[in-house]
C-alpha cells in the first residue's frame, strides 16, 4: 500500500473503532466521528508534537476538541497513539470507564479539556493560545513554540460564543491557533442548511483569520492546509474541511448510509453496523483491533517523535542552562502550586467598597505574580480590575508582554478563554464583570467546576445597591445561584466552586488570599459597588478562613445571632447598636463562604451558630440565600429581597427596601417577641 | 432654518435633554446618547409609523433598543413625540420614576423591550420580525406590513448573541428587520479598536444581510439608508452609522469633549455640562425645554401620522370586513388572553417519559393553537418538540406558513427571539432544549421574568438519568437554580417564573395546561428523558394545580411524608410499597411547583405538609432543591445529589446513586429511627 492508502486505512481503523464503541455501548455518536477520522488521523500521525514518555510536557502541542459528542473519534485516535487500550474503549459510556460519553479532562491520556456543551472547547483553545504567547513573551521561544489545535463542528460554529472567539482570536492575531472546522452539513436534528446559509469563510476572514477550504476527507489537502498553517500566517487559521457524515457507512440493505442525520446520535444498528465494518475493511466479529500497517504508522510516528522531542528538549535544556532564573520561574508557574505573595503590601482604605479593596489586592498581584493574567469584559474601570491594569498593559497582537486581557463585551468567551489559559498551564487567570452578568458565564463556571480549573471570578456590583442602573443590573438571585456550585461537589469530593462575599475591605484581602491559595477549584469573589463601613476595630479577619465567624465585639450568651455576608454585615452592626440599647445581647456572624464553613469541625459550626439560639439573617439576595446557615424553621428568620430591584440611588433603596440598622432593629425585636 | 438645520436642531435638542437628565440624576450615560441623537431623530420624526392616539396599535412599527444604557436618548426622543413629559424625564433614575436607568417595557410610552444586558435587545427585535412575518402569512399584508427597527451599539455587536441573530435573521431573510449600528468607536472601558478589528460589514454580509455604511450623524445619509431599507432588499438590513461619541460636548475649558470614554458612563460634570449645553444652543439654566421649531417638527409629524395611520386603518377595516374570520382570529391572538384548547384530545401513553408526554401535548397545541410557534435549538427529535414539528413545518425564508422555528445551536438567541415574538404580540412562543443548557438561557429567562413575557421553556433530560452523556449533560443544580426565579417576584408581585416538574405523563398534561393558561409570566417545564411509571390509578391530577398535593393511595395519619417532584415521585412510590410491608404509614406528595404551592391557603399547605410529621424528600438535584418544602431542621431529611453526575446507563446510575425504592426504604427507616 502506498502512503495515502495507509493513511486512509488508518482513518478507516478510527471509523471502525468509533462505530464499534458506540454499537457496543448502545449509545453515542458515530456519524461525526466517521467524518472527522481523516483529519484526526493526519494530525495525530504526522503533525501533533507530544512526548509519549512525558505526556504532560509543557512544550507539547495541545489538541482541544469542541464537539465532545465526537469522543469516539478522539478515543479511537488516542488508542492508535497508545493512550487508551482496546479494552478501555470497549467500556465507552459505562460506569467507572475512562471513556465517558463526553471526554473529561485527562491530560496524561491526551484529553486537554472536558467538552460537550458546544462552542466552549474552541474558546478554551483560544485561551490556551493566549497563554502560549504570554509565556513565550516571558520565557522565550525555545520553550514556548508549540501549537494549539482546535476541532470544531457545525454546532460549535453556530453557537453564540464563536462570535467572541472569532473576534478576539482575530484581534489578537493568534497565529498559534489552528482550528479545523469539520463541516459535514449535518447536525443533530436537521441538515445544516436548515439553519445556516452563511459564508463561514468570509465571516472568519472578516474577523482577521486565515481561512482555507478543503476536502476534509482528503489526506493531501489536509496535509497542505496544516503545512501552511504551521508555517504561520500571522493570523489564527481556520481550515474548513468539507467532510462526509458517517463516511463509509452502509445501511442494512447495503446502500449508502452516508450523509444521514440518523448516524449523528445513535448506533448504526445491527445490519448497518455489520455492513459498515465490512465496508471499512474490518471484522464485525472482532472489530476492536488495530490493523498492522496502522500500528506501524503510529509506531513509526512515536519513533519520529522521539527525535523531534529530543531535539526540542535539548534546546530547552540549553535555554535552561543559559536562563536559570527563567527556568526557575517556569517550573514554579507550571507546578500548579499557589504563588508566594507578600500580602502585607496590600494597602486597604478603611470603609472602601469591596470592589476597591479587590483593586488594591489586584495591584499587588500584578506586581508580585508575573504569570497572572487579569481580564475584564469591558468593565475594567468599573469592576476595578484596573487595579491590575494600571501596573501593566493589555495583550496586543504581536505584543504579549502585557498581562491584561481586554475581552470586550463577551462574558462567556472571556470565561472560557481564561479557563483555557489555565488548562494550558503556566498561567493564573482572573476575570471581572458585574455580578448580574455571571448569568452569562454560568456554562463556563460549570465546566471549570467540573474540571477543577482554579480561575478567579471577580464579580462586582453585588446587590440592588447598584442603584440607578436598575433591575436589569441588580443581582438578587445570583448569590444563591452561584452558591449552588459551592454546594455541588466535584468528583474529588471538593466543593466545586469556592464562593466568597467579603464583609469589608480587610475581609476582602483575606478572601483574595484564599482565592490565590486555591489551586484546585474555581473561586468566586462577590464584591460591592458601594463603600462599606469596616467591621469593629480589632476584628480578627483571619477567621474568615473558616467561612463564617463571630465578629469582634459580639456579646457572650447572645439572645440573638445575626448572620450575613457582604455589606449586610455592616448593616447588622448598625442594628446591633440599637438592639443593645434595649439590653439585647447580640452576636454578629460574618459568613463570606457557607461552603467553607460547612467544611469546619461540627463543634466549631455549632459554636458559631448554636442550635438553641434564635438566628436572624439579612441578605440582599433572596431569603433562601442564607437559609442554609440560618435555617428555615421557627427559630430562624431571614430578611431578604422578594423581588427584582429598582432604579434609584442606593441609599434610597436601602431605606425603601429596609436594609438599614433601624429595620434590623425592628425586624429582630418582632422576631424575638414571637 | 432649512430642513437639515431643523433636523440638526432637533438632534441637538435630544442631546441637551439627554445630557441634562444624566447631569440632574448625577448618574447615567450621556456620550452614546449624544452620538445617536441624529439617527433616532430622523427615525422618530420621519419614518417610524405609529398612532399617537392608539399607541398599542398592532400595525405600528416597533423600535427595539439594544444598549439600554442609552435610555436618555430614547426618553428624550419619546419626549419630543409627547410620550414623556419634561417633568418626568427630570426624574431619570429616581425611585418611582417612569424613567429608570435602563428602559423597562412600557409599550404605551413607546418602550417595546426592557434592555440593559447588551445583545438581547436586538435578538428580541429579530424575534419580533419573525412574528410579523408569521402573522402576515396567516392574516395578510394589509394588517402586517410594519417594520422592526433595532438599534445596536459596539457592545451589542461584540456580544456572543450577535452570532445567533446574525445567522438566523440572515438565514430567514428577515427583510422587515432594519438595524442601526451606532458605531462610535468608544465603549465603556476602552476605545473599540482595543478589542475589535473586524470588518463588521463583511461579517454581516457573510450572514446574508444587506449592509450600508454611512455617517451616522448625517441626516441625508440616514434618510437615504432608511429609504433603501424600507423599500426592501430581500434581506435584513444593517445600517452601520459611524457616529461621534458625545457629539457637541465641550470640556470645562471649552475644548472638545467628543470621542472620549469619559462621557460613556458618567455625567459631563459642571463646567463641561454648561459649555456643552450652550454649544448645543440650549440654556444651561433651563435645559429641559423643547425648541419651538423642534416642537413643530414633531407636531407636524404627528399630523402626518394621522393621515398615514388613517389610510392604513382604513385598509385594515376593509380587510376586516372582507375577512371576518381572520379578523376574529387576529383579535383573539392580540388579546393577550390564553387560547381555548380542548385538552381531551391529548392522548398520553402510560409510563412514558414526560418529554414524550410533552410531545403529545405539543401535537395538540400545533393542531389547535394556530398562532403558536415552537422552537428548538437543534434538538427537536430529542427534546420532543417534534411532536409540534410533525404537525407543521419549519419557518423558511420567504415562507412563514410553518410554525416551527429551527434555531440551530444557539440557546440564548432562541430564547431572546422567542421573547421578542411575544413582545411583538399576536404569537405564543415555546422553545425546547436540554435542561442543562438552561444555563445558557438564564440571561433571557431573567429578562423575560422581569418583563412578564409568558414564553414557555421546555427543558428535557432533567437529571442524571440523561445517563451515558455524562456530567456535562446532566443537570444537578439547575432545578434549584431555576426555582430561584419562582421565588423571585416580578414588580407585580407574581412569582416571576412558574416552574413545573411533573411526576408522570398525565401530570405533564395538567402542567402544560397551566403553562398555556399562564399569560402573565414565563413558564418552565422540566421533563424527563426516561420513561416514568405512572402515579397510582385514580390519582387526581387536577390537584397539580395547587403546586403540591397528596398522591392517591396515601395513608391517613402518616408516620412519614415523602416529597418529590418529577420522576423521583415514582421512586418514592416504589419505596412506599416496601415501607408499608413494615407497617409504616406513608404519604406521598408530588410537588411540581413549590411556588404555586406557596400561593395556596396556609391551611392547605399545612394539611399537605403537616408541621409535626417527619418529612423525607428525594431529589435528583441538590438537597436544597426540596428544602423549601421539606425544611432543613431535625424533622426533615432530603436525599439528593451531592456531586456532578456520571456517564453510565441511567439504571446503573439509579443503583449507584441510590435512586431506588430500596434506598428510599433504607433511608426512611434510618430517618424514622433517629
Amino acid at each position: 500500500m502506498n502512503d495515502i492508502q495507509i493513511m486512509n486505512h488508518a482513518a478507516n481503523n478510527i471509523r471502525i473503532l468509533a462505530a464499534s464503541m458506540v454499537e457496543k455501548a448502545k449509545s453515542g455518536h458515530p456519524g461525526g466521528a466517521m467524518g472527522g477520522a481523516d483529519f484526526i488521523n493526519v494530525l495525530f500521525s504526522e503533525y501533533l508534537v507530544w512526548d509519549p514518555s512525558d505526556p504532560t510536557w509543557t512544550g507539547r502541542d495541545r489538541f482541544f476538541l469542541d464537539p465532545g459528542h465526537m469522543s469516539p473519534m478522539l478515543y479511537a485516535a488516542l488508542t492508535l497513539q497508545g493512550r487508551f487500550t482496546l479494552d478501555e474503549i470497549q467500556q465507552l459510556r459505562q460506569w467507572g470507564s475512562p471513556c465517558p460519553g463526553h471526554p473529561e479532562l485527562d491530560v496524561v491520556r491526551g484529553i486537554e479539556n472536558s467538552s460537550g456543551p458546544l462552542g466552549q472547547g474552541h474558546a478554551m483553545a483560544a485561551g490556551a493560545a493566549v497563554a502560549e504567547k504570554f509565556l513565550e513573551a516571558r520565557l522565550g521561544h525555545e520553550v514556548m513554540q508549540h501549537h494549539i489545535f482546535a476541532y470544531i463542528s457545525d454546532g460549535g460554529v453556530e453557537e453564540e460564543i464563536s462570535q467572541g472567539v472569532g473576534r478576539i482570536a482575530g484581534k489578537l492575531a493568534l497565529d498559534n491557533l489552528i482550528m479545523f472546522y469539520d463541516a459535514n452539513d449535518i447536525q443533530l436534528s436537521t441538515e445544516v442548511n436548515k439553519v445556516m446559509r452563511e459564508d463561514t469563510a468570509a465571516k472568519y476572514r472578516a474577523w482577521n483569520w486565515t481561512v482555507m477550504e478543503i476536502d476534509g476527507n482528503d489526506v493531501k489537502q489536509i496535509r497542505e492546509a496544516l503545512d501552511k498553517a504551521i508555517a504561520g500566517t500571522g493570523k489564527p487559521v481556520l481550515i474548513i474541511g468539507k467532510t462526509v457524515m458517517g463516511k463509509g457507512a452502509l445501511k442494512a440493505d447495503g446502500t449508502s448510509y452516508e450523509h444521514s442525520i440518523k448516524t449523528h446520535g445513535a448506533p448504526l444498528g445491527d445490519g448497518a453496523y455489520v455492513n459498515t465494518i465490512k465496508n471499512l475493511g474490518g471484522d464485525p466479529e472482532k472489530p476492536f483491533a488495530i490493523f498492522d500497517d496502522v500500528n506501524k504508522l503510529y509506531t513509526d510516528r512515536a519513533e519520529a517523535l522521539k527525535k523531534i522531542v529530543a531535539k526540542r528538549k535539548a534546546a530547552e535544556a540549553k535555554w535552561a542552562k543559559e536562563n536559570p532564573e527563567k527556568k526557575k520561574l517556569m517550573d514554579e508557574w507550571f507546578s500548579g502550586k499557589a504563588p508566594k505573595i507578600d500580602w502585607s503590601k496590600v494597602k486597604q482604605k478603611p470603609d472602601s467598597a469591596t470592589r476597591a479593596a479587590s483593586s488594591a489586592c489586584l495591584k499587588v498581584l500584578a506586581q508580585q505574580v508575573p504569570n497572572m493574567i487579569c481580564a475584564s469584559a469591558d468593565l475594567s474601570n468599573s469592576d476595578k480590575t484596573d487595579g491590575f491594569l494600571k501596573e501593566t498593559h493589555d495583550l496586543r497582537p504581536g505584543d504579549f508582554s502585557g498581562a491584561f486581557f481586554q475581552a470586550g463585551v463577551a462574558e462567556l468567551t472571556m470565561a472560557d478563554m481564561c479557563i483555557g489559559m489555565m488548562l494550558h498551564g503556566g498561567v493564573i487567570a482572573a476575570m471581572g464583570t458585574f455580578f448580574v452578568f455571571s448569568d452569562y458565564m454560568k456554562p463556563a463556571v460549570r465546566i471549570a467546576a467540573l474540571m477543577g480549573v482554579p480561575v478567579k471570578f471577580i464579580w462586582t456590583h453585588d446587590a440592588f445597591r447598584v442603584g440607578e442602573d436598575g433591575p436589569t443590573h441588580e443581582p438578587v438571585e445570583q448569590e444563591a445561584q452561584i452558591r449552588l456550585m459551592e454546594k455541588l461537589q466535584n468528583h474529588k469530593g471538593q466543593d466545586s466552586v469556592r464562593v466568597f462575599r467579603p464583609a469589608d475591605c480587610y475581609e476582602t484581602t483575606v478572601c483574595w488570599q484564599m482565592a490565590m491559595e486555591n489551586m484546585e477549584t474555581p473561586t468566586a469573589l462577590i464584591l460591592s459597588r458601594q463603600g462599606i463601613k469596616c467591621l469593629p476595630e480589632g476584628n480578627d479577619y483571619e477567621q474568615a478562613r473558616k467561612g463564617a465567624y463571630i465578629v469582634k465585639g459580639s456579646d457572650d450568651n447572645p439572645d440573638i445571632v445575626l448572620v450575613a455576608s457582604g455589606s449586610e454585615v455592616s448593616t447588622l452592626e448598625d442594628g446591633t447598636e440599637l438592639l443593645r440599647k434595649d439590653g439585647i445581647r447580640v452576636r454578629v456572624v460574618s459568613a463570606p463562604s457557607e461552603g467553607l464553613f460547612r467544611r469546619q469541625p461540627v463543634g466549631y459550626q455549632d459554636n458559631v451558630l448554636p442550635y438553641n439560639v434564635k438566628k436572624f439573617g439579612m441578605t440582599a439576595g433572596l431569603p433562601c440565600t442564607l437559609e442554609g446557615l440560618v435555617g428555615n424553621g421557627h427559630n430562624s428568620h431571614v430578611f431578604g429581597m422578594k423581588s427584582f430591584g429598582f432604579s434609584a440611588p442606593y441609599k434610597v433603596l436601602d431605606e425603601k427596601l429596609g436594609f438599614t440598622g433601624e429595620n434590623v432593629y425592628t425586624q429582630v425585636k418582632e422576631f424575638l417577641s414571637e
